[in-house]
């Protein structure tokens, strides 16, 4: 049997007992470890569940797939993901794969950022589709969130913005000579988020946002050090070191935003002035 | 503090170790029990926590709050919701009262059905807002659900109905007579859903989706007997013995859904035939 096991958001103790039972008593245990992250190091997870972890990076995951699933036919393998195992599009290529195999499979769900960003005060059936946000380079600034975002906003519906993780990234001349040499992992803030999402509007004009609409960042979510800070774009530019080291998300607000949602994120304002001035005037609309 | 504790989708090992660890050391526990239900009994939840468990029913969450939060100051008192706990809207209500009365709060995240759902094989960011479907009765049949399935469908995307549940509930005659006697529980299935969706589109004529839409149904999630199946709307009608026993929810599909989602959800299908034509003629266009 493949178990996909979802580890949940932040620290070893986020698995779910299910969960647990089956990653102890597993032949192999896998992590995924490309999509996202947990709060703690493999050091700890390996300890906290009495098994040797293999890191299964994106390579391993996407073209050799088939060494994960060896044997699995008789004998269990656990694959834990961080989230729920089907927050990330390549875990169900995963399940087809052992399909083929003629592999049975059983998920073990948990808390997926997703369904876990409730914990902003806002409402999930208030959101529309989530985007991604990457690291824009020089020559590389994928705007199709913009896109996604404007039909959000146009029926008045929040947005999660899930930010880029870069781990075990070769740099163009490593990748150019060769060299399996990996630059140090880099987590996107909340503040890089809105700065890019200002340039985007700046470059296309198109009124989806503004700096003055306003938005939820938040950091570590189910983590001990959870942290949410609430402000316009503008100000989230400057929410760093407020909102502590990653991983972030950003809850872009649509109009359609309760009054309910505002008592509850009202507490999060890094300006309350700003806050109510800008509620009053652009949310709470049906 | 009060520790709001996600209970996950299906059984008593479905509980994180985080959230357990809660549980056994709380001086008070209450299980949030009309929003959601497990698919175990207290007295295994009872047994296997090794707790005692009060059951808060709507009342007692929205009207008598306060006995819930009583000494929280001082004391731990967990506060178990099915799913994640900040699912429904009631819960951020319950913590609004806790920080007036200047209680600690903290939540245990944990799988809920607006993530779960992910095991359909569907993509999480393919989904726009997600809707209530109610019980209709002969004078009472909101259909606010189907204007928002058009918002969702007119931009492609898919759109997780939930279903109604009815726990605790009086008849009109006994409510009249103040008689405390209580219906038995029900719980809706997709295929009522089907049927009362197919009504709707049959009333309004708006072409939001038709009998011949495809959506899948979910039994189960999470569960040792979860179950999927896919079909027209018209097929699902016909889902119930397939589909089994309680929770059900259902998706209906958006155009924008992806080849890969569709070589997924194929081996779901009620009729193979039936399904590659309707996938033919109007999905995966993006």
């Amino acid at each position: 049997m493949l178990y996909l096991v979802g580890l949940g958001l932040a620290d070893e103790t986020d698995i779910t007992v299910k969960g647990l039972e089956v990653v102890k008593r597993a032949s192999r245990v896998y992590l995924e470890a490309y999509t996202s992250i947990l709060l703690v190091d493999q050091s700890i997870l390996e300890a906290y569940y009495g098994r040797s972890i293999v890191i299964a990076d994106r390579e391993m995951v996407e073209s050799n797939s088939d060494e994960i699933l060896r044997d699995a036919q008789t004998e269990d393998v656990a694959f834990c993901v961080v989230g729920d195992p089907f927050g990330a599009t390549t875990h169900t290529d995963l399940v087809l794969r052992a399909r083929e195999l003629g592999i049975a499979v059983s998920a073990v769900p948990n808390a997926s950022i997703m369904s876990g960003i409730g914990a902003t005060g806002l409402q999930l059936y208030n959101f529309g589709q989530t985007v991604s946000m990457v690291f824009f380079t020089d020559n590389w600034r994928p705007a199709s969130f913009y896109d996604r975002i404007k039909e959000n906003r146009d029926i008045g519906l929040h947005t999660l913005v899930l930010l880029d993780i870069k781990v075990k990234e070769q740099s163009l001349e490593n990748m150019a000579r060769g060299r399996l040499i990996y630059e140090p992992p880099r987590y996107m803030t909340v503040a890089q988020c809105a700065e890019q999402m200002i340039e985007v509007e700046e470059d296309k004009k198109g009124g989806v946002y503004s700096a003055d609409s306003l938005a939820i960042g938040a950091g570590r979510v189910g983590g001990k050090t959870e942290k949410f800070v609430a402000g316009t774009l503008r100000e989230l530019c400057d929410s760093d070191e407020l909102l502590g080291g990653p991983l972030h998300s950003m809850v872009l607000l649509g109009r359609r935003a309760h009054e309910l949602e505002r008592d509850y994120i009202r507490a999060f304002a890094m300006n309350t002035e700003t806050f109510d001035r800008v509620w009053a005037a652009e949310y709470g609309k049906q």
